[in-house]
């Protein structure tokens, strides 16, 4: 299994009025954690654009389990949970200190190849390559 | 049926290095669909709190049709779904000119008393009378 | 005078916990006005990138004068107050009720082609002559 | 000379579409680094919320000096220049790896009774007794 996991620290710019994190702000901590597990496995966004393909995102969706305060430490782990058509992260945020789930989320993104524009039902070979195991 | 909706316009700051809306940027164009919706009905954020209740966001699902580009304009339709036990509203994002559908949302909220920090099941009458057709 | 005024609505995504308008939500505010009057002269994003230039904003200055809260209505004047050695915009936000100024800001954003990444001292005539009263 | 520095790395959602960090997002970072010089004196949010002040920013200037890119890590040193009569906070953001000075920045704040919104001339003792060297 794929992973990566960070360690982030809820900002002043990150808290709304009713003194949380505003909820769209997540998506920057998912991408941050998405980031570094691509850079992990060598796939990161100039190797994408090396390999022809863009990989929008076509499905976000996130669970507010509790809410993050402003100096709150929390970790994001991004688990890779499937890759051979298209790629799907898994994603837990957790209280750094007590451990306790604060968040759960998914994205799923697909290969476009950039010249054409195309949408690829299968992952492209710069990516299931770096991901199967050798034999 | 509840529902409100606004048109905007993708602007440079909304834009990601791969000339499209970065995928983030959206949960602020459904947010302003949805206080569009609650201005209607006479109960955005100053009324919640007067009622006592805050109604944070605890899931939030998207799905990515199509790409919005710099300057493309687009309306966003929010509507009510359901409203007994917390707030679900669906939206729809169409080009402005053909209409074509670019992006479907659904976000769920449920109300939480403000004092107590208490989870409630049923939405109170603060929502429900507002939304109930009158017999 | 080149000028250009919009009129925007704070949103609940813009505010902090202080129940004001984060001030770094601003710059969007800025170049929602600026973009309006690079349109209004035709020298925005696409017409910039196909003279041949990038303008990156080199400085930006914002005087805050007076707090802006959720669901208040403002205006946002952008105007050109020079433009031969580098493009330099004033910017007005003012209630929309009362006129009352709220903030001041000034941007300055320079000419860099493209091609080389070379600064330039001078405005390209695809500015200059979009802006420049016929005789 | 009180001072506070952290390390950053530009994110893919801090990008715009000239591959650069876009110029409002760097008010992110000028608050992540004020945030750590205010923890490190003890009067950060909370503490300024205890002493009866809120501290809105007036005035910020940032002069952007060279672009910061997808991926590059950069210091951002926050220096309190001036505390008697407001908060003055001097920024430098220098590349992590060459030193090199990529951005200058300024910003003042002043502090506002939160019981009577009264703007102070002078800053209270609960800030100024915690940076005053002992005799």
């Amino acid at each position: 299994m794929f992973f990566a996991e960070i360690t982030l620290k809820a900002q002043f710019y990150d808290i709304d009025p009713m003194d949380v994190v505003w909820h769209g702000n997540y998506a920057r901590f998912l991408e941050q954690a998405r980031c570094e597990l691509l850079d992990k496995i060598g796939y990161n966004y100039h190797q994408m654009k090396e390999s022809g393909y863009a990989w929008p995102i076509v499905d976000m969706r996130i669970k507010y389990v509790r809410p993050i305060r402003f100096g709150q430490e929390f970790t994001v782990k991004a688990t890779i949970v499937a890759f051979e058509n298209g790629l799907k992260i898994d994603y837990r945020l957790r209280d750094r200190t007590s451990g306790e789930v604060l968040t759960k989320a998914r994205t799923f993104q697909v290969p476009v190849k950039i010249e054409t524009g195309e949408l690829c039902i299968e992952s492209p070979a710069a990516l299931v390559d770096r991901l199967k195991a050798p034999a």
